[in-house]
């Protein structure tokens, strides 16, 4: 954690390290879910919040290699704050995983992403992969997307825990910020 | 390397490890200057081309455990794009490292952050800091701000390394956009 003490809306040792999430995955999201209301708290700008977001799930979360946001941007997903490798900047709707999610509305699950119809070219470490929308006022305004170099990663409790991360970020943001 | 293809402006197996990059460190500045601008091509939008260029220099810098920018927004500094842990959002001008060089106007070194007067209270594994000023037209837009495991961690070859780092963005990118 850095920056200005008198601002900061969480306790830096909050994220010493990787060892304080839990084994047991439900009760994980719960403190990420904690944490992250924390991180945005007095905050609604989307840029930080999304960074710090990204940053808490890359800490939090095993057997992940990018964790990030596109956000919608000119009819096509806008790449955003995120932690992992270089990544590229536009990716059409309806498109790989991330366009799939936007155009079909609802978070998609790969276990496989060798196996998905449309897969983009991604990070040859990638695996499997999450895409969960993030929905304002019925509205798709983007997606976190998260990749693992683990085939079969994500299963429903994080879809239902990385829902609710985006929940958090959907009501604690200033959307048009962005 | 995620997205698509069609759009992709560098080839993918470039990221694909920090083993390229040359031990001598004013080589590896030079393809870190190369791979940016290669990232840059085509693309102006501050966001993406300030997150892909913190994860190359993330990627790229060994010793490092935060890489990203602080942007000049209502008069203080904001939490842009990022890798490392979760950050502060903001930084009042001429206060801690990165305000320090905004308010002077130059790139700041510091070989132990913890005798760095003013020094905000960081990321407990950083020992070492340097903050290079993003200039447009003689008007700093923001900063960049790595800070290190290491004591003295940042010579002049990475100085300059990284104030020329800061010019490929600062010509490539539409300021305005953010």
């Amino acid at each position: 954690m850095k920056g200005n003490t008198a601002k900061m809306n969480t306790k830096s040792h909050e994220f010493i390290d990787n060892t304080i999430y839990p084994e047991n995955k439900q009760e994980s999201y719960n403190l990420i879910h904690a944490q992250l209301k924390a991180l945005l708290e007095n905050e609604t700008h989307v840029i930080p919040n999304l960074g710090n977001a990204s940053a808490l799930l890359y800490l939090a979360l095993p057997d992940t290699n990018w964790v990030g946001f596109y956000l919608i941007k000119n009819d096509e997903l806008l790449l955003g704050p995120f932690q992992g490798k270089p990544a590229c900047i536009h990716i059409p709707i309806g498109k790989g995983v991330c366009g799939t999610a936007v155009s079909q509305g609802k978070t998609i699950v790969v276990p496989d992403v060798h196996a998905f119809p449309g897969h983009i070219a991604c990070d040859s470490e990638s695996n499997s992969e999450i895409v969960v929308p993030i929905i304002i006022k019925d509205k798709i305004v983007g997606v976190l997307d998260i990749d693992s170099p683990v085939f079969n990663r994500f299963d429903d409790t994080d879809k239902e825990g990385l829902e609710e991360v985006v929940r958090i970020l959907a009501s604690g943001c200033n959307w048009p910020d962005y």
